[in-house]
């Protein structure tokens, strides 16, 4: 638990070296979804830093065979999974392949790209778990090919109840190497935020949607 | 001369052992492009074999190392050459990005993920070079980020002489781990295809555009 614990922390801090994780309380972002949020996360940033990349790619192989020993092979979800997945798959030396949360619109309108056999147990990789629809979309399209699916890995959490209700109405594992509230510790401890902003952030994650109403 | 020729006939065999590369001269695949061709490339399958995947990651990371010293950094083009990409980023322990022939369509209407400073030298990387369209427009992308690319390495060419000519008038040298060239005597030498069929062949690629016309 220790350990796993100082692998959450030491994550979140390289997340906020890289700034892949970027924290604004007083002046929030807006995602795509039209959500207003004080954290905008993009770690495919960390992609371009090997030392962040290496932490992050053993930390996923060793999670996959702690909590996942039966998977025997890795599916990244497009696009913002398909590296760090490729990454994990090379580490744990077994098959890989990704695939889109809806078809392609051109050519061969393929979802599964790569090859997996039928007696594939897969874990999906993905790098942020926010609502976690697109992920659980790529889980009920390989549940429909006849894919076994032993859970979810991802490198980071936003830890929204809405998230950890879709994955158990899915009944589906999933992991994180670390979330939000490592990170609040991090930012804290690093005196990157104060009293007032860690509430403003506590307040946002409690209820994301209605945040600002 | 004679090591790169044994990787480029033996990296056409692993494709073909993976049924990555598929050749019907009796009948025909249309593309999407609407070309019909005796050929189907699908290097996203190599992905699910560990051992395959292998070799080409060190043979693009040892092709690189060869014919682009000065490169330190990677940048896959979107989605097929991400996964490869940034396994040969990691044999070289060099920064990672991605990058889309062009912008995404929801979002923040990124065309690059990743992060790379202005002393970026780059390689970009392509499972597949058909007439180069696309890697050339992650090219001129790059150029115009003020990004300097060093070249393109991708995993096969078809070789057309379409594709040559646009990577010379882009000023773009590019290099590939296999050909269709290589292919065609593996095929043979295999007796995967006959006289008569390595002759449909040879006429195909001479000029695919109107090759049933």
């Amino acid at each position: 638990m220790s350990s796993s614990e100082s692998l959450s922390t030491r994550i979140a801090g390289l997340l906020l070296d890289a700034n892949a994780i970027q924290l604004r309380p007083e002046e929030p972002f807006t995602w795509s979804s039209g959500w207003k949020s004080p954290i905008y996360c993009d770690n495919r940033v960390t992609l371009s830093y090997p030392e962040t990349r290496k932490v992050i790619r053993n930390g996923l192989a060793e999670a996959i065979r702690e909590h996942f020993p039966n998977a025997n092979a890795l599916v990244g979800v497009a696009t913002a999974g398909i590296a760090i997945g490729a990454l994990a798959s090379d580490a744990l030396n077994i098959p890989y392949a990704y695939c889109r949360p809806k078809p392609k619109e051109h050519g061969m309108k393929n979802q599964l790209e790569g090859r997996l056999d039928k007696n594939s147990r897969v874990v999906v990789i993905e790098d942020l778990i926010s609502t976690g629809g697109s992920s659980l979309k790529v889980v009920e399209y390989l549940r429909g090919e006849g894919i076994q699916v032993e859970g979810l890995a991802a490198i980071f959490t936003y830890g929204f109840d809405q998230s950890v209700k879709a994955f158990e109405k899915a009944n589906c594992k999933f992991i994180t190497l670390s979330s939000y509230q490592s990170l609040l510790e991090v930012a804290e401890s690093r005196e990157q935020i104060n009293h007032d902003q860690l509430e403003v952030l506590q307040k946002w994650s409690a209820d994301p949607e209605h945040w600002l109403d």
